[in-house]
Formats: structure tokens, sequence, C-alpha cells
């Protein structure tokens, strides 16, 4: 499959946040699931000129597939009713009193079967793949327990296999406190140190190991029991740390050379250098913070000056991120964040895929990568960002096959 | 056809904002292009009960088809490159000084012929409709002399005409000043008033006459002038007020019986009730609002207090708000506003219909007005508003015809 005549956003560059890597006039060449080539038509080998797979983009942009690089997609129930409830008035107690909050996400997700779990999640799966993404990392932590965080992950390799998108599966045991360990949490840590993480391990359903360090959830300290487990498997960690409140979580986590470290909204501007270690990414979730209004700004210009690779994702989660688009996830990035177009589209591609250590197979249109491409009816990547709620993704291909047919 | 195993939000209520009216197992008859009974399944009468044309729900939700009632959703061009320079660092000077801002919208709707003019819309009218929008409302603004103003007019006349929508046309000819009228917007309005409305008006082109009052655009008494030339052609009245700033906008408009007063973040709710004639509706523009990071919040609790119908809309424009999603305009209005899921419905059903004059025919389920339904695929009405970009829109009738299929 030979494309050509494509305004192509590379994403290939030297300085990490800067540019798009555009190439007017491109060709692509795919072979089997990768791409064989890549560059100016005009300059295209004489050897592909004839080829009968060739398909005419007539100037339209191409992108590497996008890449939402923190999501909670699986899980079952909503939370609409408890959304309505606080905007009539009540409180958190009172909604907590009732069942409410992630409690009963955790609920409805340890009483859903797994095909129930899958069909539930599906929709939001599409959603996301409908504007571009081809490449999507799924955590457990509704289960919270061996069994349906295990449950959990099953559906998530089930997206892979059954359509075709690529997953990415995270543990994410230390998520909240279940209910069996009300007020303690050194005893729930042990259970995901000892039963839970082995257990998710040893079912081969574990790519990266989460966890969420705030007063509401754990320690960074515990955070650290976990993280030890993890590298024991050597697996690669991430976490979730100063969305709420500065207890240190990113810097525990770059120390240890994690993937990526979460949210960061009350990430000290002097502490951002010390996550400079060449591998840590920040992962940055606009929807949440536009859920949760948050005013408290994560430290761009400081992330920008230590050349931190910032990635965006869509959080997608049923309490503070309902959002299942990754284009007005950059628009967020932009309009919240004052994030540049060109930050946006990097972020939720070459830099999502550093935050999921697999920049080596995608992320960006270079020969040798995986054959990951979107097609969108417009002529510049800024337009991406710019447009809300407007979806201009016209074809996706995933490792060489189409997914949405041009 | 007959629509049985609904739930029915038909937004039938005596208190405004207060409910969605809901039905549950409901049923709805349409005949031609009207809703001929609409209740309890249990109570259908029985002559229809055995209807060839018969459609399970399945549970499945219908509102009333959703009314966009404020846009600008016909224009060329657009302004990506403007917000990529201006989160680069570009100053607003920078930006008007190289041709950017409302001119460049301006001056590439007015080299835009009819065909390239629908052509680059009818992207932005589709994305609405995808998500239930059934009637839009369209206002002229960027042609600014007679000729581009009727051409904006007449492209949105094409759209109820070709595409099947219906369409309220809005005349805006006092939007911004043209460079022809540097420094003299009396000069301007004057062309507005004996010029180029009363042409607009020959053409059979104008449903209602709006404007934007701001010290960046036009005076209380420009628009005071402008409203004496369109209530003696007994057109109705809108008007773009205390967007910005509070200029007494708002009041002078209401006190002309103007269907709607439009934006209001600038209100004083002290002025509220000053609103208070049983016809003017607030429509409140969330997109604008989070585009332009603004704080001050419209007055909301007073114009509940004051009872004055609020209805939301994506307020559709290439500069402060390319907002193409009503329903993301719904749960921004219950994010950022504060307003309830039931508020929200209400404000892109019936509370859009009397922004429109059009409440006696559309944006409510009742027996006797036009056959206007959406299916969601979902089962309670404020999911529409929780959920952020998915769109669980399975189905659009317009005046009894389906315009997506079930």
């Amino acid at each position: 499959m030979i494309l050509t005549n494509a305004t192509i956003a590379t994403m290939v560059n030297a300085n990490g946040n800067a540019s798009f890597g555009l190439v007017h006039n491109g060709s692509i060449v795919v072979v089997d699931d990768k791409i064989q080539w890549i560059g100016k038509s005009s300059e295209l080998p004489s050897h592909w000129r004839s080829s009968e797979e060739s398909l005419n983009c007539r100037g339209r942009l191409i992108t590497p597939g996008l890449i939402d690089c923190h999501t909670h997609l699986v899980y079952a129930g909503n939370r609409a009713r408890e959304f309505e409830q606080r905007l009539e008035g009540a409180t958190y107690e009172e909604i907590a009193n009732n069942g409410g909050g992630i409690v009963s996400t955790v609920k409805a997700t340890r009483e859903a079967s797994v095909e129930v779990l899958f069909e539930q999640s599906l929709p939001r799966l599409k959603q996301l793949m409908s504007e571009g993404v081809t490449t999507v990392e799924i955590k457990s932590g509704y289960g919270l327990n061996s069994d349906d965080e295990i449950k959990m992950l099953h559906v998530a390799q089930q997206f892979a296999d059954e359509i075709g998108v690529r997953v990415s599966k995270t543990f994410l045991g230390a998520h909240a406190l279940p209910p069996e360990f009300h007020n303690d949490k050194d005893g729930y840590i042990s259970a995901v140190c000892e039963e839970m993480l082995p257990a998710a391990y040893d079912a081969g359903l574990v790519d990266a190991v989460d966890g969420f360090s705030e007063s509401i959830a754990f320690s960074v300290e515990q955070m650290d029991r976990v993280f030890d487990v993890a590298q024991s498997y050597g697996l690669p960690i991430k976490l979730h740390a100063e969305q709420l409140s500065d207890l240190g979580g990113a810097t525990m986590a770059a120390q240890r050379g994690a993937l990526s470290v979460d949210h960061l909204e009350y990430l000290k501007s002097t502490d951002v250098g010390k996550l400079q270690n060449g591998k840590t990414v920040a992962v940055l979730l606009p929807g949440a913070f536009y859920v949760l209004r948050e005013t408290q700004l994560p430290p761009i210009e400081a992330l920008r000056e230590h050349h931190i690779p910032m990635a965006i994702a869509s959080d997608c989660n049923p309490g503070s991120s309902p959002v299942t688009s990754l284009l007005l996830s950059m628009n967020m990035a932009c309009t919240l964040f004052r994030m540049t177009p060109s930050e946006a589209l990097s972020g939720v591609t070459i830099q999502a895929a550093k935050a999921l250590g697999m920049q080596d197979s995608i992320g960006s249109i270079e020969a040798g990568k995986q054959a990951d491409l979107v097609m969108w009816d417009t002529d510049h990547p800024s337009t991406l960002s710019y447009h809300i709620g407007l979806n201009p993704c016209t074809a996706i291909m995933i490792g060489g096959n189409w997914k949405k047919h041009p």
C-alpha cells in the first residue's frame, strides 16, 4: 500500500515537544505491518511508483495513530445519577452515604460478568477509535481483589484480540481502598503485593504497574512497597501523583525510573528538575482538571524548561473524567493548560508512546515503525486541537490494516 | 409510525427548568409530520395497537429533537493558525496586525462563493445533527454588507431546503465594524438600518434580527436604532449582551420584548428581574466561556429565582467558540455553570424553542407538535449531560421523517 500526495505530520523531531515534523506532498510506503518508506512524493523510489495499491490522499493530513496513554475505560455502570445529584446540591458525604463515588463503580464492576463488562465498555473504546485512537492504555482498579482485577485486564486483552486495537494493560490494584479493608491501608497494600499483583502477573495480563498516591488513596511509602514487587518482576511502573496535593510521589516514581507520572497539578515547579532522568514522561490529564474545576495548573513552563516529555490522555473514567474524546483532550490541553497544538499532538503520539514504553514501535511516522496511521479531512495538524467536537477522521490503519477505510 | 416501549423525556412540565417530564414504558404515535399521541404504552388506544409500522424501542430514551438556538456556523476559512499563534505567545495586537481575528473570517467569507460557503459549513451542521440536532439557528454577520450578509443567509436557507434540517435565520449585520467603516460606527449602523436589513428582509431571508452590544462592537443606543427598524418590519429581536462588560443591553432588549438575550456573564444579579416579561429567554453559551477562559459566571441563581427561561447553545463560530457539539455544551453548562442535567436538556429543547419563537411547534413531545425526535442508546436523560465526547444518538426524526434510521 502506497499513500501519495499527503500532508504528513511525522512527529519526528529533535526537540521533543516542538514541532509537527511536517512533510508536504509526501508519500508513505506500507509493507505488511510496517512503514517501509516515508518522504517527499518526488523522491519516492521508482520501483514503488507503479504500485497498484496506491491511494491519492489529495493533500489530506496523515498523522501517527493516536495513543491514549491513561484510561480507566473498562468499568460497569455509570455515575450520571451521582453527577445529577451533586448538581442538585447533594454533598460528597451524602453521595458517599448513598453508596456513590468510586465504591459504586467497584460494586458494579465486581457484579458484572466478563461479557457485560466487555459490552458496557466497548462503546467508550469505539468512540475513542472513531477519532483516530489506535493504541489505548487500560488500567484495572475497580476490582480491588485478585479475581476482579484480572477480570478487568482480561476484558482489556479481549479488546486487543477481538477489536484489533493495540492495548497496553496496567495493573492498578492500589487505586482505592476496598470496603473489606476499611481503615487498613497497609493490610490492603500487603494483599496487593503478596496476592493480587502476583496473580495478575501469573495470568500474563500486566504490561505495567500503577498506583494512586494521595491522602484519599495511598502514601508514597505504600506505593514504594508496590513498586518493589513490580520491579522485582521486571515490570515498568507509573504513578498518579500530585493531583490534589503535593506528597512527593512524582519524585519517588521518577527516581525509580517510572515510565510516567500522571496528573501533576500540585507538583512544584522547583521539583520538576527531579523528574529529569531521560525517561519519565509527564502525563497531563486536562479532562479531570476540567471536571473537577481545578484551578491549580500543572507546572507546564518548568516541564518545558527541563525538557520533560509531556503526554496528554483522556483519563476516561466514570467519576472525575467521563471523557471519550482524545481530540477534546488536546483542545483542553491548549485551552486550559496553554500548551501549543504541536505539543498537544506530540502528547498523544510520540510522547504517549514513551509513556507506555512503546516508542520504538509506534508514535511517529518513520521507516521501521508499525504502520499505525490516521487520515484527516484537514490540511493542517493545528486544526485537530482547534476544533471542539468536530471529528475530521476519515481513515484509520493499525499495523498495516485499515480499521476504517478511506 | 408508532414507537413503543420507550423511556420518553417529554420536556413537558409546569416549572420551566425543573424536570424531564419522564414517561416510562411510553409510546408515541406519529401521523404525517406531527405527534398524534404520547403516553404510557398500556394506555395506547386500541386502534393503534395493531399498527404495522410499530418500532419497539427496547427501553431506549427518546427526547425532543435538540435545538441549537445560537450559532454562527456559516463562514469560510478557519482560525486554527491564529489559535496556534496565540498559544505560541503572539499578542492579540500582533494577530490583528497580521490580518487575524474576525476580520480574517469576514475576508474569507466575502471571497467565498455560495457553493464554497455551503461546502465548508456543511461538516459543522452535519456534526451537530449527528448528535441529535434537528433545528439550528444560523446568524449572518461575517458579510457586513448587503450582498454578503444575504449570501450567508441564503446558504442557511439551502441547508433547510437540501439537508432537511429546520433552520431559523437571524440577520446579524450589527456584529462587527467592517473595514470600510473604520472609525464610523454610527455610519455603519445607518447602513445596517437603511440598506442591509431592508435588503435581507426583502430577500425573505430574515426570521429575527440580532446584534452585538459591547465596547468592542456597538453601543446600546446603536442597537436600539437597529431594533427600531427590525420591529417596524414586525421581526423579532435578539441581542448578544453583557458578555464582556455590563452595558445594559439585556435590559434594553428585554424591555423591547426580545426573544432572547445571549451570553450574560456580566449581567448583574440585581438586574435580572428587569428581564422578567414572560417571554425573553436567557441564552447561555458555555463554549465561549470555556474558550475565553472567562471566570465571571452568568447570574444562574438569579435567573432561576426570577423564572427566566434558560437556553443553552453551542455559539459555533471560528473565534470564541469553535464548538460543534451540543451535548458537550450541555456538559459545560453543568460543569462550568453548575446547571442541572434537566436544566441543560430543557435548555436545548423547550427553552431553545422559546428563544426562537418556535415553542408552539417544537421543543417538547406533545400531541400536536412536530414529530422531531431523537432516540438515544441510554436509559436516562441525565447521561446526555454526564458523558463528555460520547455520542449515544441512534436515530433522528424531523417532521415525521427519519433522518438517521433506528
